[in-house]
């Protein structure tokens, strides 16, 4: 009955890492719709963003701007979704709130057909691209 | 050449409002994808969420789950995203910020395909029963 989230930011399980804190991690999303898709994690467990105090509604959400300038230096994307799903149906999958960086790219069409196939290499490759980027500010 | 959401929170041009502080707006989307599909909306002009500084990304979105708590109570909803697109690469539409709360419905599918038609009676009535569960503090 683990959570898979609080296993990474625990150290517990491996992830492609481009971004921590005190308070949140950032890493790859291993099934990304498109190339740099990554997630925002706050470290504390909290299963909706209706659950979690607005400081950590604040602090999580600031941090996504930062993280999107990042991925698109990084990528070279045209553009951005940031996504957060909140329950089964709205297709939430780790009951563990996240948000979603999805960059977007004009060559590449229709991608919201999940999922593309990312090789262990090309995470760790692009995750130590992203945070070439990354201010830890 | 003038932006459509700028003459909305300016009373220029009619929506449904559910929601409004000085620094922030919230109408039904005209055109949703399920019931209750609202924006949350920042007075100041920016065009994605890259541009606006740091204290209007925390207000904007510690906005949304108060928001969120409201359309559920009177939607009945049993989850819903929260989305926000930036660029044309990203389906931006409207080029000033606005963040998408997506209230979804477990009997209701594949609700991607843009888009519902509302009527202005059925948007009244909904902004109506939303607006009571808004807590303006």
């Amino acid at each position: 009955m683990g959570c898979l989230f609080c296993d990474i930011a625990g150290g517990r399980h491996d992830a492609h890492l481009i971004y921590e804190d005190d308070s949140h991690i950032a890493i790859l999303d291993k099934y990304p719709i498109q190339p740099g898709h990554s997630l925002v994690i706050p470290r504390e467990h909290h299963e909706k963003i209706i659950d979690v105090p607005e400081e950590g509604v604040s602090s999580l959400f600031t941090k996504v701007p930062m993280l999107a300038r990042a991925i698109l230096k990084a990528t070279g994307a045209d553009g951005f979704n940031i996504g957060q799903n909140n329950g089964k149906a709205a297709n939430q999958i780790i009951p563990h709130v996240h948000v979603h960086i999805i960059p977007r790219y004009e060559k590449l069409s229709n991608p919201w057909k999940r999922r593309m196939i990312a090789t262990d290499e090309e995470l760790r490759e692009l995750a130590g691209r992203i945070r070439k980027f990354v201010s830890s500010a």
